[in-house]
């Protein structure tokens, strides 16, 4: 089969032949529908020295996948060949106690987990290929009636990740308050999707880019602020005084975190979702009374789930590109010089080949 | 009557006469039982500059006081003269969204409150006098059977600020977790008799004090840390390497919250409590993923009736050393050269007088 | 002024002059613009024996209010002369637990309420006059921008009781679930609107009127069914077999009762609103496994608040038609009779006049 | 290997010799340590027609089973041979959302399950033998330190199932509410120690046995009341008036239900635990508003988890008497005939012997 493999570090990738894999027991061979190219595989490709990260080439990319179960493993029960399936990204131990409660984004034993920290496209084959190999049936979502496979690829980080840090916050968006959305880029967007909705909370975007904050406006986000000095300043007044309940950094950069923190109400959340790499100094009076800080990193399968049930009845929808897996190189080229819109999905397989 | 003023900025305060204040529509005025010496009576007399704060003196100490009903301004109900009472003390404007959920330490509409951001004994006449006038009749709570006036004034705060901050967190604090207290002070040692009363937490206290070590044992600590370069690393050894679940800073100096950050488990709480003055850098990588650093600030009216239920019932109890009102500047002379065990209390009257 | 009086019980009410009330401290006269006419002033006027109720005629009717405050009583801050607001109309003690939270719903001491479990137009003098004496400023909810007097009124019953209804089971209302609405009535069609606004949930809306269940159609009912013998496996079918996480029964008979057990899932909740009378008989296998069954009663001031953002931004709607208070007589008629569409707002007031 | 095979409907179990089971991909083999006498299993034995249950025997009993890992499938990680576990109870499909969040006693896909509704020695072979087929290693909960193989067992059912209960309600038992025990046995005993441990309730327990009221006043229970025409009223003054925030009935009878329902505070929790077989009519005014009634089934692994925690940790203990297998028929004999104080656990095994 064909595969698109990160070979060693600060290298291109590369679409060579290799041997199908077979599912052991418990696992599931998936023919790949569709797998999204996301901007940290450019950082994957690009920007790591030996020995950073738990894990090393070469591995096949692809880290967002969707495609149809082709081939059970022995002692799976629950799944249909031929079904069509979205992946959950994130490969955990399965037998501590975050990953029994379905949060193997934050495993505790990765020694015991498939490859550390990581999951297909992430150190294992991923799903730029003809087939994917998945290590455990629970890792698979059925998608539900509505939802095509190469609209289901990207939203299981996408959207996900955005989903799993409104969710978290739910109690804080009700009636009368107010979200910030900062950068309405491919999570962003979905972010301010998915808080449109579960939730009747106000959002404010914030993005420098005309066709951001267009494309905001056009979502339904009450306002649209360009950045600047008095963003800040500006969702303060427009919360009559009070500032937001809930800001989702999806950038991440020591402006947007200062901007965020300045930007609070007593007892908000500002959630840092982008990896920017900024820093935000908090100390007992540099913020609010109680506002929580924290970061969250991608979500889970019962999210999924729930991600994938909005995307089917329309409330949902990553904006995409597609590309068939031999044009998966320039897809990512095109990607490193910010010239796609929306997301790019490259389609291995059109349909179920049983 | 008399009454402890502070007179000034950067001053002692002084034992005079006043006048003894009348109850409007809906105050209540409480003969005092106890007032609290806090170090934090020691900032305002000694660190201020005028309009560094939105009050200012003079005004009576005391902000942690119990006592009696005395007089009911017109149309208050619920209440019955010669009750006893503790007095909750963060006053709010009574009429903004978080003063109507009962937050007044987080009132959204200072302007409109007696006083901004203070309350009796910050701002306005506190406790340290014969009477105390209370500007709503909502900031009394009656004491249950079997706690006195003496045992309940300290509770106000002391028990009061990390009882709020503990429930804030319970929904981590089940049976398999465990909570750090750094500092076992005068809040610290209430915090770790909270978590003991209303959780199965592990509890691991951290304090350079000898005799706050023996103390933290004594109320049950599951383990007692003197603090070191090291102190991170044995939490994790002693959670099996997970680290800690909720981190209640009662120092908040630069070094607590590196140490708190270090120890934290994912999706833990490190909550700041202490105002030692202290920063932490937070950012993507820089913290276990979805650890929440948050303060706190005192605590809340339903919040000071369950610390008092807990008290009524020996599962809370501050240490203090009483002293007459005519004591109150040489108790505070003693709080200030660390002479002090416990809790210092002022105690203006024995007994209800009516 | 003018006010519509129940002289007596089994009585019909009688518009005459009353003196103007002035309000005492901490009491607000509002000046009525809207007063909600409810199937319950119906039962009011012709069902109830002496004796029965905690409280007895005479009394000015009118329970769903919303004005324009006119003269503040002494020690009211946080209103002003002019604004127009909505009342909230369950009036409790004020000093109980519940009351201090806010639900004054659920008052712990009616001995202490202005009225035991009433308030205005329930036992006390309420909106269908020119003013309405309200006892306590916290009754009164400032109207957001965008939002007139006359829409607010309905609001504060009709659509306050399915939004509290829904708010207390919104944990069981995310992407994937599903939630059934019983009768399409005048809260009904309200509770629709609010799972619309505030949930991604699915809803199925049942009623046997053809033109509820094109309205419920018109305002996004995914399904719309007629009763009958098969309606809860209708459901289940609607649902893979599982069944409905949230029902709620806004008619409360023994069959809608029966109904809406039958169609439960596990863990569900199962919420009688509606007070038709009728008995759901609960034992260990008779329902799902922790299915929760409970009635719920009107909503407290911070929900009214939510409600009526939701209504100044769309999301929420009250057919109504209007009459005059000179013709509240006859819009009582009308309702009994069944020819009215919507909520009926007498308007005692078309505008402020100082 | 011996086991207790109960082989007909209506029959008494036999201790005979069977096959060793060979555990496949993914199955754990357990050497049985203990293994719990249930009043459930007589029930089995006796009273039960051909096809009233989904499956039958012949199968062997025991329910309550902890022991140590003796073999281990394919592709099974995270165990060790040797170490002690616990066996979660309850064998769901392992795929529907109900499973994959942990709660396998809802299992919402039975037909997909080994067996539906069931588990070891429900339908399946159980632990009152030599060796206990796992199906799958997520059912196996290691032990922590501290807590004997034979003190486990009986809490994987007999603590694990108010654990539950409990752990459900947590947000209504802060400090100054009230929780009712209705039945102080098997159960119930283990129920009150679980409030004891992990909330600050007050504790009423109601039982007619002077033993069992005496066992409740040791565990440290608040109040303790005999049944009667008053139990209800007792409860209410023994409140303020207000009532009981959560009754756990572990009886379910026509009688302990109208008593719970006639002692609730409204908002509250009437949980049925008990399979006495009663019924509670509920209707509008018929319980004080807002309490919600519902049974709970068992428990879940995470919750295990923690109750083993309490467990290891001396804060939860079940009574119990000890039995060697051959015994095992004369243990249900005293068991049924009332013989048997705490707990009968059958001990087919005394150490690991690899």
């Amino acid at each position: 089969m064909r595969a698109l493999r990160l070979k060693d570090w600060k290298s291109e990738p590369v679409l060579e032949e290799v041997p199908r894999p077979e599912p052991g027991p418990g696992e599931v061979l998936v023919q790949v529908g569709a797998a999204g190219a996301c901007h940290s595989d450019l950082h994957l490709m690009h920007e790591f020295e030996p020995g950073s990260l738990p894990w090393s080439p070469p591995f096949t990319l692809g880290h967002e996948n969707a495609g149809w179960v082709h081939t059970l493993g022995e002692g799976v029960t629950g799944l249909e060949v031929g079904q069509a399936v979205a992946v959950v990204g994130a490969w955990g131990c399965g037998t501590c106690a975050h990953c029994l409660a379905g949060l193997e984004t934050y495993c505790e034993r990765p020694d015991l987990a498939p490859v550390p920290g990581g999951g297909g496209g992430l150190g294992m084959d991923g799903g730029m290929a003809d087939y994917l190999l998945v290590p455990a049936a629970r890792h698979l979502v059925p998608l539900p009636d509505g939802l095509e496979v190469v609209d289901a690829a990207p939203l299981t980080d996408a959207a996900l990740t955005p989903y799993h840090a409104v969710r978290r916050s739910l109690g804080k968006l009700g009636p009368g308050t107010t979200a910030v959305v900062i950068g309405v880029g491919g999570l962003g967007h979905l972010g301010l999707q998915v808080l449109k909705a579960v939730t009747a909370t106000r959002v404010i975007a914030v993005d420098g880019r005309d066709s951001a904050r267009a494309q905001a406006s056009a979502l339904g986000a009450d306002l649209v602020l360009e950045p600047g000095p008095d963003t800040a300043e500006r969702i303060r007044e427009a919360t009559g005084g009070r500032g937001a309940d809930v800001v989702l950094d999806f950038v991440g950069s020591d402006e947007t975190l200062a901007t965020a923190a300045a930007a609070m109400r007593q007892l908000g959340d500002l959630t840092i979702v982008g990896i920017a790499g900024g820093t935000l100094p908090v100390s007992f009076f540099g913020l609010p009374y109680e506002t929580s800080v924290q970061t969250t990193y991608w979500g889970n399968r019962s999210e999924l789930v729930e991600v994938l049930d909005l995307a089917a009845r329309g409330l949902l929808h990553a904006a995409t590109t597609i590309y068939p897996l031999e044009e998966a190189v320039s897809a990512y080229d095109a990607l490193a010089h910010g010239r796609i819109d929306g997301r790019a999905v490259i389609v291995p397989n059109d349909t179920f080949t049983p």
